[in-house]
């Protein structure tokens, strides 16, 4: 089987919501002991994992897990970024050994975090703790040409669907994506824009991790030039090889394969927001079948959900990404399961 | 000692927030492996844990506790409320068995639950799992004249104050108060408007739990007309007894006894945002010594918040009450707590 086919039997594979069983949830949250509708959008979150998993109530959440992809941007290095991208390498070597944001927030979750290397372009030697699964040492600039090749980008989406259905077949009972990339917002607010069509990609632009107005201006630049050469490209995958980055083409892969799987993924921030795009391209389905953790100060992130339909649970004006927004909104997805699932009747 | 000497002592224990602690965790933050403010409002949670307990990194937070206090309200009898009193009691016996809303919430979140009777009208018999601390079997209605007397009110407070020092001397290092008492929304809103010095008391009466459009009107002549009764009255103690709330005043006593013990308060609703007024009124340095967990549906509890200067954590249309807004903000205070403590320094 070549990679597209492999990809393409994945998406096969993904069915809608199992609106049965999100109907049963919410007659269930209907007869629990307090007022009608008294727990307000918390109610939705099991009524959503109801749907994926086609259980009512759903079992607990016991076994969260994050996964963190790691890839590195040519872009970086044309000015898109307030960080050189030495710091991806850094930073994959901080969460290797446990002390990164997505470390403390994932163990205070009950979370465990795998963190893959699928485009790191700094020699990380033979890491321990890091899953190489590395498609090429970073994407091409951007500002110049496409990221990466067509091949590169189905590489990437596959690699992300393998390790997300290898902890799956492990027991995770709901999955995280997480990011780690400096330069990642470009592609991002780019693929978002070129996904949903938007008619004026350089308002989906934001700081990332702290650019100054100028920057600001010239990163706005790449994305509209880069989302203008990629029009009239239709196939996600040659979208996605555009303008790409391999770490959201692996989370885009998640999602097919948590969605095939029928298991619950909380999304992340804007780069989990563009990586949904691709997958919900890929197979419109998918965008039914997560739950968005929060609402990303950067304009793209907002801008997608609402294209998706989807609500966030938090709005912390988070911006750090590796999944820690989305890792921050589990405990309220397990709260709202245990709920549903332990509650008394309403009282006679 | 008198209970009004007891109370008063309480009061002049408590101390403003630590600002040396709290900015030695503002700038412990900005040293972290991750973009300067990057976690957003999420770092907000600690510096207030570090200001409040006077420590920085705080002790990671490992014993919440989610305290209940319930009580009855005349005015339901009087048309305020969508419930009889009878469901006070069979909501208190409810959450004695496990099977309320709060106990799964509690539990998702790892924290004990401890329900005390201040005030219920009915008779629970010697039903386990209750503490008994009953200052007279529910209020009087507050359509006709005072809710309690000036006694009643200061025991309502110690009630509250003392639960929360035995729970704090047993090792709880987070408090979650919570209520439950049918019609309570009517005299919140009431003691909210007084104690804030509210214009138009009718604008922040909401539906509580679950009032049709006629008994809402009647609800906001019920609070107008008892808000002008209390006009006057300056101390807090008499303004809680006119207006009052066994189980508001009880929880305004567990504010005021966590501010002195330097134990950190998340804060639910609008039953808990009620009692803060008149834990604020009794001393101003308590709003600043607690967390805000959500935004309550209800007027009167954004209003408070506003008035006090407090951000909410969570926003997702909680009306339910019992602790549970509060509660499921009690994972997001102690990630960021954990963040803190075990972030690794910023790359050099």
């Amino acid at each position: 089987m070549t990679a597209r086919a492999e990809l393409d039997a994945l998406v096969s594979r993904i069915r809608p919501p199992d609106d049965r069983a999100a109907n049963a949830a919410r007659e269930r949250w209907a007869g629990r002991a307090m007022p009608p509708g008294a727990l307000g959008r918390l109610q939705d979150l099991a009524v959503q994992v109801a749907g994926v998993t086609g259980r009512c109530p759903p079992d607990p959440i016991r076994s969260p897990a994050v996964i963190v992809f790691a890839g590195d941007h040519g872009v970086a290095a044309d000015g898109a970024s307030a960080w050189p991208s030495e710091v991806t390498g850094l930073m994959v070597r901080a969460m290797a050994a446990g002390g990164a944001a997505i470390n403390a927030l994932a163990a205070s979750a009950g979370a465990d975090v795998t963190v893959v290397d699928v485009g790191v372009a700094s020699d990380l030697g033979d890491l321990r703790g890091v899953v190489g699964a590395r498609v090429r040492p970073g994407t091409a600039s951007i500002a110049r040409g496409p990221a990466m090749s067509s091949d590169d980008a189905v590489q990437a989406v596959l690699a992300g669907a393998r390790i997300a259905a290898d902890r799956i077949e492990a027991g995770a009972d709901l999955l995280v994506g997480g990011d780690m990339g400096i330069g990642n917002t470009t592609p991002s607010s780019a693929l978002v824009a070129a996904l949903t069509g938007h008619p004026d990609p350089p308002a989906l632009v934001g700081r990332g991790a702290g650019l100054d107005d100028d920057s600001l201006d010239h990163k706005r630049r790449i994305v509209a030039a880069a989302v203008d050469r990629s029009a009239g490209l239709d196939d996600p995958i040659e979208i996605l090889a555009a303008l790409g980055g391999l770490e959201i083409g692996a989370l885009a892969g998640l999602h097919l394969a948590a969605a095939a799987a029928r298991v619950p993924v909380v999304v992340d921030g804007v780069i989990g927001c563009a990586a949904l795009c691709v997958a919900h391209a890929l197979a419109p389905d998918v965008s039914r079948l997560v739950i968005a953790g929060h609402r990303s100060v950067e304009p793209a992130a907002s801008h997608a959900l609402g294209h998706l339909g989807l609500e966030p649970v938090l709005d912390l004006d988070l911006r750090l990404g590796e999944g820690t927004g989305a890792c921050l909104a589990v405990p309220l997805v397990a709260a709202s399961v245990a709920a549903l699932g332990s509650m008394a009747d309403l009282p006679a």
